[in-house]
């Protein structure tokens, strides 16, 4: 047991917590905040299902990956488990994110990121094209790709969003991974090959279409 | 058994496929379409799974809901495969695709698929913003959001794109399965009520960098 936030949870580093559990985490996340606005200190799993479109169980079951700390025919208590998943995210402080492709899709992740309020931030946008090195993306000035060992390296730069065409991705995640980053989010429709330890997460638009059609034929 | 391409496969309908394997299938596609492309004929798992830096035995379990018509030992016919996945996914023909939200987001996603080479289209944008509305997004010109239903049923659309903000995606998404959308696929960080039959896959951009924290942190 290690302790979070004042609260005994399992160490994450001896329990493998599924991918998908970790994705829905940011969506328990973001509603927990919106009751907490509300005024709510208590929430069962079958709200947080009712409210979520999800099934109870599965809310339980993945909760419970980080402890035991809802009560029975009682519930969660908000504030604290807001506090437990934020923790684990790593959400407790500011985490810097290089965007690589400053196209269509990285100009509007970009903007995008600027509006919301998350302590995760896009702090630096690379591109190799000339006319846009030096262009501004809201607050952010594009910088020459040819810096970007450099810049990720003296930022600490931990995370980045791959936004180029398929065919510059691999170059890319080689120099970002060498630079010391470990979590890519990939938006080239193009599969990746990373040393041991860092994680992709694809998040390619076209695949995501292509795989939707499915439900939409029947 | 039903026939699909005039090979056997199983009868989707009977197999409930995992939502995790669908949305693989686009990935070998893109890769059979590359092997293809080279001249290849024949890929066994081992190979697709050191291309796609994924696990042959996973690859085998997902191509296995579709029939036995791997070759053991020899491997998969390149050509018989994708035909049968492109099948499977329903890209033997045209899909036309509602983009809901005409902001940063949306028109990126829109640029972006009329760059790509795919079935799948977005045919129409909408946005409620008159500021917006008759301006041009490439080849498409932004319709008024009022005319929703009536533009979704005239083209029989079935799959749609949600790029509004959160506050506005409930109502959007109400108005378009009310018109005969199935598929959905939501950029607004909401989590959504859709009637019984709908399919909704979440692609909000904030909530997948959170959870990419996750595994920046160790």
């Amino acid at each position: 047991l290690i302790h979070i936030g004042g609260i005994a949870v399992l160490s994450i580093k001896n329990t493998r917590i599924p991918d998908a559990v970790i994705r829905r985490l940011p969506v328990y996340l973001r509603h927990l905040e919106q009751l907490l606005a509300s005024g709510v200190a208590v929430v069962s799993s079958q709200e947080l299902g009712d409210d979520l479109d999800a099934n109870p169980a599965q809310i339980r079951k993945d909760l419970a990956y980080f402890g035991e700390f809802g009560r029975k025919g009682v519930g969660y208590d908000v504030r604290q488990l807001k506090t437990i998943i934020a923790d684990i995210l790593g959400l407790n402080r500011q985490q810097a994110v290089a965007l690589v492709g400053a196209g269509h899709l990285g100009t509007a992740l970009c903007h995008h990121n600027q509006q919301v309020d998350s302590p995760i931030r896009i702090t630096h946008v690379f591109d190799a094209d000339p006319a846009k090195i030096g262009t501004r993306i809201g607050s952010l000035t594009v910088l020459d790709a040819r810096d970007l060992e450099f810049e990720v390296r003296r930022a600490q730069i931990r995370m980045a969003i791959i936004a180029v065409p398929a065919d510059a991705a691999q170059p890319v995640v080689d120099r970002l991974t060498s630079a010391g980053v470990v979590a890519l989010l990939n938006f080239a429709p193009v599969s990746l090959r990373v040393p041991e330890g860092v994680y992709v997460r694809h998040a390619d638009f076209t695949s995501e279409l292509l795989s939707l059609a499915y439900y939409a034929q029947r």
